[in-house]
């Protein structure tokens, strides 16, 4: 990762995450113990891809950032109570994450649940201040976020990753699965920075959602790849945990080789994409390359 | 109950059950189990009195109803959402829920949770459809309904409510628990009618805020008296089950004629406000009156 990327993640990660501890700090708090595992779990640590990509889209056409920082929350408050969800026992069962216990270890499951609960109903409350964005562009960002989590998008994702648990997926059922598992809220981030910078040229904003697609589906192959090859100690849960789980991986179904030469495919088409527009696209380009090399 | 509320209780209900069913089998059906569970929970029966008082505050001034059903069914799906999520093993371990099993007893625990999430982000997606509400009104509706459900309102109470099971609680604490458990969901549903209505005078928006309070209040201190007087049968959940559950009740603190008297002032202290109101608020009333003289 080049250093400036480096600088400008780091930058962007400070500054949502102090903003997601003001507004929560500000929050009356009536149920102490449930404010403080929606805390934990939002400053778990984590890369914050989606709200930076919130910030960098936002900037390329100079939307004011202290309204993105709302939109920027929004969207970390669904990852974060999506993360609390898809640990618990009766999903995925994982006790660690990012190295830490996860929610529902550090406190107990009811309230990881309610946490995960609350923590979405924040998220539409997040996206309603920021007021310098006209009321119809927050309300359209309301309607994007909700279906990128829903029935429509993640939800159903993890729905049916739950079912294929054990099952051999093909390949079209696994990048349908993670289309709708990651890829929805990635891209969903896309555009609520597109609306918040009041990008509306039909053109433009297919070429940023067919960038996300392509980062938001890299994303995952690279995830699948790192179960793989990386350390327990460098990811931060236990290695193989995919194959522990008996979920299709992109290893498993086409080889390390492979899933190595399709992660590289995704990253051209998305850098494809953004020449395509008129704006100064290098730091997406830069996250895209961030994504497709990570290695935890 | 008379006949007339009756009616318009069965009118309202059917039509809110409809359009629910309408919209959901619309959505795309990437996960289909996951549908069939948010379905199954919608349509277990129930009495709708959030939808209905939905549309009987926003009939005070005469809002559109067929916008009105967008908002409705907004608060019923968080209702639904809501009942999936208490009953599950982690939190109540309801096994049966309107004399049928619940979601997680119906499906699995994973299903369950995840319907829930979908009902929550679905409820928002609701709101912003109503396109001839005005956009800033919608924002305000996602505003209130967010607010309503999450840290500030239901989600607290729950976590309260968890965290009090095998303690005692003092009146004021049960209170409080109970004007976020249930309260805070009944008074929007009001507040979101009104808002439908264009109903924006500060005084009438108070006495209609005091009259929710009032009858979510009534609404909960009368179910705890009927967990303690009612039958399995009426009732379609164990008789008794809060006792069973080590949960502090209205009747377990004042005896049962102090609670069935707290629940008579509640309803003229409901009745008081509607009377202050420039509008025929009969239903209203009849409504109050069906919550607090309710046998299940």
């Amino acid at each position: 990762m080049s250093e400036c990327l480096q600088t400008i993640l780091e930058s962007y990660r400070e500054r949502v995450d102090t903003f997601i501890l003001q507004q929560l700090n500000s929050l009356e708090a009536n149920a102490p113990v449930l404010r403080d595992a929606m805390r934990y779990s939002l400053v778990l640590g984590g890369k914050r891809i989606r709200p930076v990509l919130v910030y960098l889209t936002a900037e390329l056409n100079q939307a004011p950032t202290q309204q993105v920082d709302y939109v920027a929350a929004a969207v970390e408050a669904i990852h974060a109570y999506s993360l609390i969800h898809d640990d618990l026992p009766a999903m995925d069962d994982d006790k660690l994450r990012r190295g830490q216990p996860t929610c529902h270890i550090a406190f107990d499951e009811a309230t990881a649940i309610l946490a995960g609960d609350a923590l979405q109903s924040w998220a539409f409350t997040l996206l309603t201040q920021a007021q310098q964005i006209p009321a119809h562009t927050r309300l359209t960002m309301v309607q994007t976020l909700s279906q990128a989590a829903g029935l429509q998008g993640m939800c159903a994702g993890q729905s049916i990753d739950i079912m294929a648990t054990g099952q051999r997926q093909s390949l079209e059922e696994l990048e349908q699965m993670h289309r709708l598992k990651t890829g929805a809220l990635i891209r969903a981030a896309i555009q609520l920075g597109a609306q918040a910078a009041g990008i509306s040229k039909p053109a433009e904003r297919q070429a940023l959602d067919n960038y996300g697609a392509a980062i938001g589906l890299a994303f995952q192959v690279r995830d699948d790849i790192l179960d793989v090859i990386a350390d327990t100690e460098t990811l931060g849960k236990p290695q193989g945990s995919d194959i522990e789980h008996h979920k299709s991986t992109y290893p498993g179904l086409l080889g390390l080789a492979q899933a190595e030469q399709k992660c590289q495919n995704l990253r051209h088409q998305a850098l494809h994409e953004l020449d395509t527009l008129p704006y100064n696209t290098n730091k997406l380009a830069a996250l895209a390359d961030f994504i497709i090399q990570r290695n935890k």
